[in-house]
């Protein structure tokens, strides 16, 4: 997971209890990696942390060390358990401030009405940078390479629309697909390996499924080589067939 | 999230880049919170990391030294990117055998055809013990305080019922939920942080939701004893209603 001049790499960081107890099931991870993806970065690891001071600046000074970009989601809110800006601010050593320009958004919306609770949300870290709110509630920010956005989906992929343009991609990652039906993975397995060690700058995985209409597996490869990529297609479709599979079908699209 | 004798943690580790990728959506971090929370175990951090041997045993060993029990999904099939097993022997420093039980089903089921791909499954590591799998395919394994499953989500439901049994599971803690509907989190902050601070052995959330039937906040109020509980559900609710906050609904079912 280091990072090389054209492999752009990024974590995601979900801080929530209510992620954590199960009471809400989380879907930004899957769609940041997607949107990532298709900005041409890798994400390499992902974390859940509660609402816990210690444990967001420990997780979050870790993973900016390590990836090039770090995307939170959650508890910038103006309630209590809402910490992420002083965790954000703590872990790069530097003070919050309200910014001017949340206050007038403010302001102009809720007039004489600023609680010390709205206040919260105007504060931003010391050199941080607004990243834009187009659907509701005040904006996230960027310090260094750490962007924060809310932990709401819709308000959370409203903001990522201001993160791409900000993200130097490396080479946008291409994918394939290849179903096979009837055949379980003890039987793909040896034609699979043999193909991905024939090419290790791909990735190929196999992905299981069964259900009421039969059962197969989705060999998804993906890779920066278009060429590559179709070579390898060919060479796994090749090697499946020669072992005796019988439904192979490249590129529908995957389901389960 | 250290452990206090009756709180038990646990961590969640989720292996496969097809999380990373955004390809499948996960499901089974979910599933585990909530079975983790009817055992009265704590589930303190989850972790999402790449088929890569490194990140896995370096996370592996964080996460075993610092909560009670970590439960890892995925990678546990028969092709060439199922290192989890590897993984888990590496970190505790064993190697891994051929588990007769394991070798014996499969034999039973396959017959002559065990491919070195399946016997792959077979493999444990010296002084892990087997979990049930009730569902399709080989068994997972506990060693240590590590259990490790398969990703598939309808498999490893089975075999978390095979977990439960083998954790000392703390107090189980108990939840209430109230709901505010026509006011926002800016309004209800100050009688929420309020009330929080007088309990400090609870745990009070704040999910803000809207749609187009309105909007509204469900604050979630959690802790091991009933009373106290009982007691800060009532306080919380006439400090809303003091604080002008007309609807209030306690306990009904949490949407969004």
């Amino acid at each position: 997971m280091t990072t090389t001049p054209d492999k752009v790499t990024a974590a995601v960081m979900i801080i929530g209890d209510e992620i954590l107890s199960g009471r809400t099931q989380d879907t930004n991870l899957n769609h940041i990696a997607k949107y990532l993806g298709a900005h041409g970065v890798d994400l390499a690891e992902a974390r859940v942390v509660p609402d816990v001071t210690e444990e967001i600046v420990t997780a979050l000074n870790a993973l900016r060390a390590k990836y090039d970009y770090v995307l939170t989601t959650g508890g910038i809110g103006p309630t209590h358990d809402d910490i992420t800006a002083d965790c954000v601010a703590e872990a790069f050593g530097v003070k919050l401030y309200e910014h001017p320009e949340i206050l007038a958004m403010m302001s102009a919306r809720w007039g004489g009405e600023l609680t010390p609770a709205r206040r919260r949300m105007a504060r931003v870290p010391e050199g941080g940078e607004l990243v834009k709110n187009p659907v509701a509630g005040p904006p996230g920010f960027m310090i260094g390479n750490v962007f924060v956005m809310a932990g709401v989906p819709q308000i959370m992929r409203g903001m990522l629309e201001d993160v791409g343009w900000r993200l130097k991609g490396g080479a946008v990652v291409l994918s394939r697909n290849v179903r096979v039906d009837g055949s379980g993975e003890g039987v793909i397995a040896e034609p699979l390996e043999r193909v991905a060690r024939a090419h290790p700058d791909m990735s190929l995985g196999s992905y299981p499924f069964f259900g009421p209409e039969g059962y197969g597996s989705n060999l998804v490869l993906r890779g920066r080589d278009a060429g590559e990529l179709a070579a390898t297609v060919d060479e796994l479709v090749a090697a499946l067939a020669a072992a005796g599979i019988g439904t192979i079908t490249v590129d529908v699209p995957a389901e389960a």
